[in-house]
């Protein structure tokens, strides 16, 4: 199966299980089932839940039911782009090459759709049939810590908007990134693993691939904002600059940036030797996403 | 020991354990953990902690830790009033005496304080030690479900939004305020009963006296916003009546509504029949409900 292929069907798997987690859009009330939906299914490339897919499969064969923990990732990262793109925070009027969630809805309905699929990922690893009550607890607290102040996702979101019109600082770079998208991007490997059983060996090589895979995806993200279009990207391009954002173009120039996105796609296969050929398609993954374009 | 007197050690439990589980204000990134603490520790009456200890208390007699499951009540609650005093949704300046978390802290760290706040709660279910995996798992579920669009606080809160301006209908009234205060009092209750491991009658129990103590304290909370000051509530009075909500002043009057509260008070009471004097104080609980002045 080719790469383009497989990732149609992950894909189709993904949605499958947000479209059965997350309320119908008919059901009361409706404004904000169709919220969450218009965000949710609004043709994101859904890495999160394939990279939790994947590492559970390079775990071991037995997979059944991986898409409903995975899919709780997709809500988690829906959720935190809705909130950011507020016009308190980075007022953007563009997303997946549609209207933000905010011009759509309004405001508030905004603010308490992003609240509600953070609240329906739990939810749904609480009521998740395919885990015993030990992987769900473990579940859980990579979700949660992944998404919290410390070292997680707010806090990054935090420091980036803190960090706005500060001189370019390496070291501070690198931690609002670990925090602001590696810290998903990792626990989605490592719910995969404890969705699989995996052993603590296989476990932290998959987070340490994570770690990587996942400062690559920022190098790129922050690359593509500089190099592409907003048509291309499909959300607002040179934002970061406007913004006086810290990213790695900012701090380091384009052609560096580039050469340490493929260091730590270089990185992300090295953590995967212990797995041999099983890892294939994590390895295409790493590859896809230093190699993307929007 | 005099009600007083007790309110107060709960209180103090409750907040200790709060204390624990967030981070310390000069973690970093310090800005969310301060803005996060500004509105925790800002005077609240903890009434969703007490009763979830409480009805621990009235199932059994070894109830150590139930404080760290009570404190995610309140860990959540407080988000809700940071999300809900936003510009967006109800705009208002004063809370519990004090400048609301975004006049002090601005917009875009009150949305995200919020977003850490529910965050958090998840984190501590997913952390405690005195529970076990199944009782964690129903735990994650009470609280995620309670808080959520589907008859929980977010669906409420939605309907609140929703019903401004519109005729004041009683059953759309009823069906707001069983989401919107009712689901998560009703959760404190049986979340305490779970910890608690009651029975199944146990559990129906203290839900049902969390459905009638939830509903009194929403009426009363309609009242208090007609017949007190700002002053003397800690935050804007009159402004249901303003904003034209869809309250039971609005619906019923104000004698009838004060009525139906007593009514709900007894009912209360009556859920409490088979616990006997163990259920003393979730019985001043419920007086306290209907007689508070703010």
């Amino acid at each position: 199966m080719s790469l383009k292929e497989y990732l149609a069907g992950q894909t189709r798997l993904v949605d499958s299980a947000l479209n059965r987690w997350v309320p119908d859009a008919e059901a009361p009330p409706r404004i904000i089932h169709r919220a969450m939906r218009y965000s949710l299914f609004a043709g994101g490339k859904r890495i999160r839940p394939i990279l939790c897919i994947e590492a559970a499969r390079t775990v071991s064969d037995e997979t059944a039911g991986v898409e409903d923990v995975a899919c709780t990732l997709e809500l988690i990262h829906t959720y935190s782009l809705i909130h950011d793109d507020l016009p308190a925070l980075d007022n953007d009027d563009l997303r997946r090459g549609r209207p933000t969630c905010h011009k759509i809805f309004g405001e508030a309905m905004a603010i308490l759709a992003g609240d509600a699929l953070l609240t329906l990922a739990f939810q749904v690893l609480a009521r998740l049939e395919c885990v015993d009550d030990r992987q769900r607890a473990r579940l859980v607290d990579e979700l949660a810590t992944a998404s919290g102040t410390v070292g997680g996702m707010i806090g990054g979101q935090v420091n980036d908007l803190e960090g706005e019109g500060k001189p370019p600082d390496p070291l501070l770079l690198e931690s609002i990134h670990r925090a602001k998208t590696g810290a998903l991007l990792r626990a989605s490997l490592r719910m995969g693993a404890i969705f699989a059983g995996a052993d603590q060996a296989a476990y932290d090589a998959l987070s340490c691939f994570g770690e990587h895979a996942g400062l690559a995806f920022q190098i790129v993200d922050d690359l593509l904002d500089v190099e592409q279009s907003s048509e291309q990207l499909g959300k607002t391009a040179g934002k970061d600059a406007a913004q006086h954002k810290i990213t790695f173009p900012a701090v380091y120039g384009v052609e560096r940036s580039h050469a340490m996105a493929e260091r730590e796609r270089l990185l992300a296969h090295a953590a995967l030797e212990r797995f041999g050929p099983r890892a294939a398609r994590l390895r295409e993954l790493a590859d896809l996403i230093v190699q993307r374009k929007a």
